[in-house]
């Protein structure tokens, strides 16, 4: 099967033990994660041929980060060495009322110094069928947005399906230009993109012209204003607590809009990532089930498993995810 | 008081902690555990004496499984040392909407090799009052089997009560016969069983003659085929998700079905063990109480804090377990 | 701002790891923690100054406790050294069904073996407004009794609110005099006290005179007894497990009965010290709102907050309590 | 063969772990020891059937200190239940040139305020050939040096042999006698005791009265004022760093001084219950070489080998023991 | 490059942390290792490209083996998976007197039950230019003894270098054959071998002709028998206890016995797989240094190295391997 | 006693566990340090009253990073809150012959962007008598160079001794000068240096000018340049590997070359910070001794017990230190 490719930066997640605040911890947990990459290793652990792209730097952290994801058999050959750091977040893990906190150290990272000319996309998309990135790399720096405009052409040019998770991070955007001059050229080379009401207002200026079919009418803009769009997928998360959301998710074909039952999804032990698993989940299940209703559904128990898995990567099998998509949820004990 | 017996294999539980996923796991939280022990180790935790039997490598994984029963009182006085190895199982506990999942690494183990002529049952059930096994040990091996025959021979013939937890378990029986072939000579000798009705269809061939009251049915064929028979035990698990189970205990008493309130288990921290903590409950009520209306109502509520409780072993003492009985499930701090 | 001087034992906190029971724990973690101390530190990690006045055993772990107030900014320059230990507690921490467990290890403390001649309380209520104590220190000892008989005095001399949580521990008292004898003298000089019905009859023979509005003939009797008094607070819990709880917070300000909505409490991760979170979280919302209905409500979600923290002492900013205060407990992750 | 009787207080030891200052410590490593009870724990480990007599409260900690001891096959059916408290001990392992500190917290522990009467010796020494204590006993309280003699004079009526390690503990003491009133006669029952040249001075006034072999002149002087004594042992500690000692056992037999050959013990683990497991040794080697120069020198590399194993416990096999006492301290990894 | 390939069982490692004892130890650490991948790892560490060809059970434990290595680079595409289980090794780290002891669970294992069909030799050696295996894979299983045979015979004549660690494990060849049966088959396609005089007189019956040069004498013994061997490498190792050793290594090369300085190596952290890296270390030396006494210097840096890091896996980078190589053994922090 | 004030970045300090690689780590432990601070909370610990001055993101990594040095009784209440970051280094603790590493990731951190005009340091310096730097923190940034040149001068006007650890950092100092343009300047308002012979070439260009006493020369060159200046020292480190140390301390007081005996320092458990351990204690002991031969004895005996701490912060009382400098590195337990 041809390759998956995604582009973005990784940063080293440290995370508090046991839901301890920052004031409490004496340790980190350590994990890497990144929009992107999220998607590449859910991809891998599912089969499918997965590489990710991007810049690290040229010490025993950013080796650590390659070896993260090559032990769940990333391919990691068309990572670059370079800059000074690896970009950082740090999270405090929350529960029931109380919130997650992020807190991001990535400024002037290796990926944000990137230099397109380091990332030769036309032997980087041989043997691959997908292009993923998301909204958070052109927001890291100009170069990256350069480079990723490059990809996208390249990708597009080369024939692969260009998908893309529109997600307007209102704390990056700070290299000079803003969203709305930068994102349209890059969904112009989109056949896939997720996009809340929110992002299309943000990036687009695009916004719901009726009443009651709201996004729908968002949707149909964009398939306008952007001929190569397929589809639009949504999620819908309900934030009952920090422990407890609920998911729906959605996708306008250009004809309909398809939507999945609500899952619950209690006793959540991480939600970071939620969102990258669902788009891993799509792009399985358009790739393998060749259905966009079972390709949603699939992305939505996903997402539900990857909310009982600590860290950014959704360690979970084909068939534990066709089971909740099936609809149990049971958690009887598998012997 | 006299003691009660138990004989099954114990292995070594080799769990991930932190609900870690088998490939996320850098250590490996150490527990014993066995149908038959576990009944055991509550019946001392709960004062009364109880004595396992089995047979373990002579080496220091063997020294410590016996520590683990000794640590909690239990006699180990007549468990054998010998065979290449222990058993061992491997644990990744779920949550939610993902199930725990356990790997079993458990052939050729010190137990499946056991040489039946290695127990002297008249020794062993000196001072005893009550043998308790599990369909786990007749299905290990033919000499499992043949030993635990020669034991519930000897226990009927010097007046024990003898129970059995009458449990199919597809992955085992490998050794040459089917459990029909030897489950139905060990249960004449059976005082009280736990037994399913899938148990019932497995072990037995009886199958529910009427529509309704089904399990009924099954109760009054068991009764006929085994006259020993006195009790026939079961439990109904509901699975809302890993994390939440409910739990109702039944008993036929030859003459009606008593049954117990549904008791809601959230939060759960450990399901494993809990159907041994509802037997052990069981005969704890049997021979405190001698009311066997008490013994299923007090089984549910040992199996009940079971789940609360990391590990096979129930560490619970009699006075939290009526408190549970009792109702309360409100969780005050005790000080 | 002026300084909220709070007085009582400090005690070791050593608890159980990851709900272990005590009989299967390998370590304990650390934690220090006090009815009046929780009160000083969760205000002065909201930004009130604060200051604890007690006595550690001059030792590593006297040193080590201070240590634990000074890292959240509480001043601990009044603490008086002297004395054989420190009172220690053992917490095994409960979940669903099963109650957290608490084991006193205190007599013969440094705090208990104190001498009041050690505590200027003109100097150390220089530039202070507030003066908080509970009923756990007249329990402890004749001289704990007598230092804070003569820090209410003084107190109230210097013009100082004074606030008491008239919480009756069964498990103290045991220095020759009933709280009877000892509780009114000291509520005489206090402007706020908690003090349930329960407490009310315990320690000043006050019972509802009325059937209906029980616990509001309740505070009329306390009014009329005690005419400093200006406002009588009151916590309602829900207990429906160990890992669920309920509360509403209630004050009874001489003319009617605010009160707060229901905080749902789901989730628990660390019960202890939710009443002294409302206790800080009311005192702080006197001093800033200057409002009673709203300290109450700003209490009652900083208890909910601590809920979600391990140890006793509540690490939550006032902007987080805020918003719960607000009925935000959506949990959404801040970046 | 016959049980070896040890009584005497065991304290819950609290440990902070990696070698952390208790000024760092987040947790305590939990571990039981006690002097006596070492020695008890030595044996039985090593297989000879052992009976350790304490009093603990009758709470989960106490049950947690018993089920350590019961772990190691060390029966505890002799154990009273009662009293308020466990006394504790809290531990900084030192490494290096800083030393280990230890925080006694013992006073007033269910030891210290025991009832003679609870100890029925005539019963406890049933099949029992050897008993053992240590001069910490008789220094917590008049009750338990009262116990203490009535110990040893049951003990030496009923034939066994009665070994002291004769310890002067300069922090104990403090219940109205000095050591010289005590000792004495607690000694005159004794066979075999531990002592060196400043107990021998502390608790019997006896100095040695030559210059050259002063500790043998020592030896000549006990053996004339308790004519029953038949060895006097003593160790020599070098202590290079807290992490590198060396040890030498002697043993006056009355005619002759024994001695090993020094052993060097680097890359100590945990030098706590070093002099214990020498005793426990020397036991173990009069029981069964019945050579008092084996003896002494299975007890040096007991202890040896005890300084690499954390706890109070020495958790090493008669095998072990012998290979280091026959000069293999090489290491070589056993497959 | 051209890659190594290394043939042999890999174990899942389960090793009680901070040198606990199997009976103290409440969880076991996961690494995995075998006498081959671990010269694989070390050399896909150092950058050279190597393949790992061996069996695993179709489970998440043989999933987390591969991706063990995959995390470090090596190809894992050749592994093939079926079988029942994967080996274990038990290891409680010794320190000092007190040895290291590994307790093997291995019987029956996938790579033990491997079918020689499931290994395309021509297609596992298409770009590689080494082959090496050990003594332990023979002695494994028929199976494995035969799949080994098969990929000598296709590696000599697709022209790889062969390479064997001759080391006779007298606790395994259970199969029926006995070493000398096997091995010299074996060796025939061999161009350099690990062998010391003990194995060279077990598997080979060949013993020092000389008295003074004898490893010499062996040595040229060897050449005779094995026309096509050219170097002959051995280790001397210096036991001065489990955290203190030292390590020469020497090459005969059929003209004269090339030897390494001695290297000290204390506060060994884990002893296991130093053996390993000394041949990953030297391998690395032949194909990039070209110079055989390089090599072995090289190698035993590698072996010092590795003493210092915990796993079986050396992770040392060249650099700091040819520090220590050139003398640099001072520690000096890098920054 | 007046206060001691240091300026300089404090860095989170994430540091893996038990000595494992970068490559094996899963989670770091959180320390803070800085070579200023380190001096502060020394000299805390110790008693002397000490502020730290520096600056700090407003998040709730300065929050814990304020709380890491009140903790130990440090005045934080000039430290400024402001920036984007926290400056962070990774540690990998090495062993034996494997060296620590350490990544500096301080780029851009809150004290590199500080303002100078954000510290008063009339007000700062009020009540104080000693203010202390080092030379890292002139080569951080532009601005910080300058708030350091605000501080000598102030603190020089204000009377206060003016100490400076002149230590260059080659992967420093990228702000645009070189070391000898500024910090010549810096060190003419100096009362005591810490300088080593690279040092004064790197700083000053002043090299020995004789054969022999070559360092002496060194000082004599620096007493002439800079005539405040009244003690040069100096330490000469052994470093026989990561874990095996020697220490001797010297200084130059204008007439002779006072030093130190040489410290044996093995086992080491952390090396990081020892050197401002050394500078810390001889600050103390000017302050107390009022003797310089002593003050580098204690210095010395104050950085060896640091070696033996795991951590930036040196929590080592007077008494421990005091010990060591006469003599005892026995390690003998206190009791």
């Amino acid at each position: 099967m041809k390759r998956v490719v995604t582009f973005g930066e990784v940063m080293m997640r440290l995370c508090t033990p046991r839901h301890h605040r920052f004031q409490q911890a004496t340790s980190f947990d350590i994990n890497f994660g990144g929009g992107e990459a999220n998607v590449s290793s859910s991809l891998s652990i599912m089969g499918i041929p997965a590489s990710h792209v991007t810049r690290f730097p040229d010490n025993d952290l950013g080796q650590t980060a390659i070896n993260a994801y090559r032990k769940h058999g990333v391919d990691t050959q068309h990572i670059v060495l370079g800059g000074d750091r690896i970009g950082v977040y740090f999270v405090e893990q929350g529960v029931a009322m109380r919130p997650s906190k992020v807190i991001y150290d990535r400024a002037a990272s290796s990926f944000a110094t990137l230099n397109p000319a380091d990332f030769d996309w036309e032997l980087i998309f041989q043997d691959a069928q997908w292009f993923h990135f998301t909204g958070i790399t052109p927001a890291i720096s100009a170069s990256a947005a350069q480079a990723c405009l490059e990809a996208v052409k390249a990708a597009s040019r080369m024939g692969l399906t260009v998908s893309a998770d529109v997600g307007y991070r209102s704390n990056l955007w700070k290299w000079g230009k803003r969203p709305k001059e930068v994102m349209p050229e890059l969904i112009e080379y989109c056949d896939v993109i997720i996009c809340s009401k929110g992002d299309a207002a943000d990036m687009f200026s695009i916004v719901p012209t009726d009443e009651k079919k709201s996004f729908k009418s968002v949707c149909q803009q964009l398939n306008e204003r952007f001929p190569k769009l397929k589809k639009i997928l949504s999620t819908k998360r309900g934030q009952i607590s920090a422990s407890h959301n609920t998911l729906v998710g959605k996708c306008w074909n250009g004809v309909e809009m398809l939507e999945t039952k609500t899952l619950n999804i209690p006793d959540i032990v991480d939600r970071i990532g939620g969102g990258d698993a669902f788009m891993a989940g799509y792009i399985y299940g358009e790739l393998i089930y060749q259905n966009t209703q079972k390709a949603i559904e699939f992305g939505v128990a996903a997402s539900g498993l990857k909310h009982t898995i600590e860290g950014d990567f959704n360690i979970a099998s084909v068939a534990e995810i066709e089971a909740v998509m099936n609809g149990d949820v049971s958690g009887k004990i598998r012997r």
